[in-house]
């Protein structure tokens, strides 16, 4: 694959040179490359001519990107969550509006995008979630998205794993309990008795979401709780590998590395024999 | 307490259909939201239009969150000196213009506002202090807050504490004097020597804020070090662990998770009865 | 030192007054301070009277900082690099306009910046790049710098070295190649097939972008591995313990903590005479 992964990039390089348009980081349409304001409300990307008038290799590489996307093991729709996962809890706005672009295209609901973001207000900050709310407002006016689209503030509630949370629970509270009691009791209140419960995002999903903002802002010491419960989600070992595969692009290469370790000794202990 | 905290979200929920105004995230009055910009100089809030046009629950919670500040054991001065740290640690100046205004109406000084960011400028790296600067700039000018207000570049210090320096000095030479001398050099003569010696922030509420950015920022290995100094200083474990749980929302919960084992080993070994 | 340090910066200071421009950190000429935005694509700066407005100790040490940049042990274009890869990889564009300047001042030629910022792309994630490119190209355009100046997107490549790459891929490979198939193999063929190879800029000057961003961004644990290769580049212990310090400065004295145990590990190994 390597091979042919550089053959395909080096056709997309030469491709580019007559292709009018960025298919990577598409700007919207009809504003000059002068006008682009990265970190304006919209978070529209840089243009490929202001890529190229930086470094033709990054433009290049944008392209080449592309063929990420194709790589079997995680869906689009997948790779979508992943990606506006990463550039949410990192707070990257630059990158934001394409991708959340992309992911209605491929197939993540409004309801889904907007559960994303107030999941990572808990997940990776406050403000992070704040930074998105402007993109995605913008896209969402675009596309004539309604709030009644959009999950209610208070609503019914996914039942409990009554056990599954006992045990994290207990967990906890035998950990932390005597040195952050309030940090302990919102976690249970606000995160496991209703936002892990909340609907309009699955649990699967909301895992995902989870396990990719922890790679993203590095993590690693928090990945193997929530890497077991994605897990035990449904999340399979093949799509946790190709999740990492597209966060080295939109997290560096030394987040995923970090992360590597953690998620080699989930793997492993998951796929011991349950003894006796 | 959890059952109270779901009760009253969801009171305030209710309550935020009719009330005009977000309580937790104020923008500026007179300015309409589609001209909001939470990355202009400003560092304006996404309004509560902005919220409920992404995420109502975003909304709802921003109310609820509220609360978090009525809680005993941390001062309302301290939750604002605490999400001051976080805020600018962070470089998330989307959120930092109502938190400044709200720390000034809760007692901070202008001077220790001044104070903390040019802390930070050396605990969280230049350019974090470089972008808390136009947003303080605004907030200063819209209270016609003078220069003269603010504690001068080079003035008189706090005495040293000469013997806890010296052993802090001995321990840092001994560990990295081979490896980085220019570093152990500038720590000891812009940071012990100077820094913290500024009179315009108190000891106890400089090392709030730092404890604050290390949490902020995952920084758990300078915790322990950071942590027993802010307790040497007066800040009680009540008040640490209340700084936690205003962090959870603020730096996102993987921060505060990553963080505990570290304030736990400091509860403990500050515990134990001294030998002999 | 550290006396001649303080006193440099008292005369500093007193100079700031009578001084008519900030040295440390230049906005355009001829923009009012009331115009600044330090988050707009030209990624200026804040100015001094911004910085006066709200913290004359952080305009006088902005001056003060000045000094660093004699400090003997790391040439004035290396300080440019490591500065800059801080400022990328964190993705602080408040502070990026004035340094890619000073960058260019020092001797960093245009195709080695658009090269750090491409290699940035993948050692601290796609959007961090992406937010570098607006600062970058107004201050290319300002100079006049052309994209022919720039390295192309695919071009002649360095000579592996086959043996030293073989090593690192076996090892990678055992470690994680079953944990993260696709992540190894886009390792092998972009970054140390390809992007490591490509010749506008040396293989030392890469290895002190990527650990200068390794620790910007507190990837402690990335830092043994690549701190043996820029070493073996031709990095002396001299530059990476002057780097350090001046990394105190940009990305904040805890990341440089954080990271010393592991700067000082790989000294010491490699002190250790050959066995046999």
């Amino acid at each position: 694959m390597g091979m042919e992964l550089r053959i395909a990039m080096k056709v997309l390089s030469a491709m580019m040179l007559v292709l009018p348009l960025s298919l990577g980081a598409c700007a919207p349409p009809g504003k000059p490359a002068a006008m682009q304001d990265p970190r304006t409300p919209g978070g529209a990307s840089p243009t490929r001519e202001d890529m190229l008038a930086v470094s033709p290799a990054l433009a290049g590489y944008s392209t080449g990107r592309e063929d990420l996307w194709k790589r079997p093991g995680l869906s689009p729709r997948d790779w979508s969550i992943v990606t506006v996962a990463a550039l949410v809890a990192r707070g990257h706005t630059v990158d934001m509006s394409s991708h959340l672009e992309r992911a209605l295209d491929l197939g993540v609901k409004p309801a889904e995008v907007s559960e994303i973001i107030m999941h990572l207000a808990f997940y990776s900050g406050w403000a992070s979630a704040m930074s998105a709310v402007p993109v995605a407002r913008d896209v969402f006016e675009r596309r004539a998205i309604r709030p009644d689209q959009l999950p209610p503030a208070v609503g019914d509630l996914l039942p409990l794993d009554v056990a599954a949370e006992a045990q994290r629970a207990a967990r906890v509270e035998q950990s932390f309990g005597a040195v952050a009691p309030g940090v302990v009791q919102i976690t249970t209140d606000l995160l496991f008795h209703e936002l892990w419960l909340r609907p309009a995002l699955a649990p699967r999903d909301r895992s995902l979401v989870t396990v990719s903002a922890l790679v993203a802002t590095g993590h690693a010491a928090q990945l193997s709780y929530h890497l077991n419960r994605a897990m035990g989600f449904g999340l399979t070992r093949t799509e946790v590998s190709e999740a990492l595969t597209q966060l080295a692009f939109y997290a560096g290469w030394p987040s995923v590395f970090t992360s590597l370790p953690a998620v080699r000794e989930v793997f492993e202990k998951r796929a011991e024999p349950h003894p006796g």
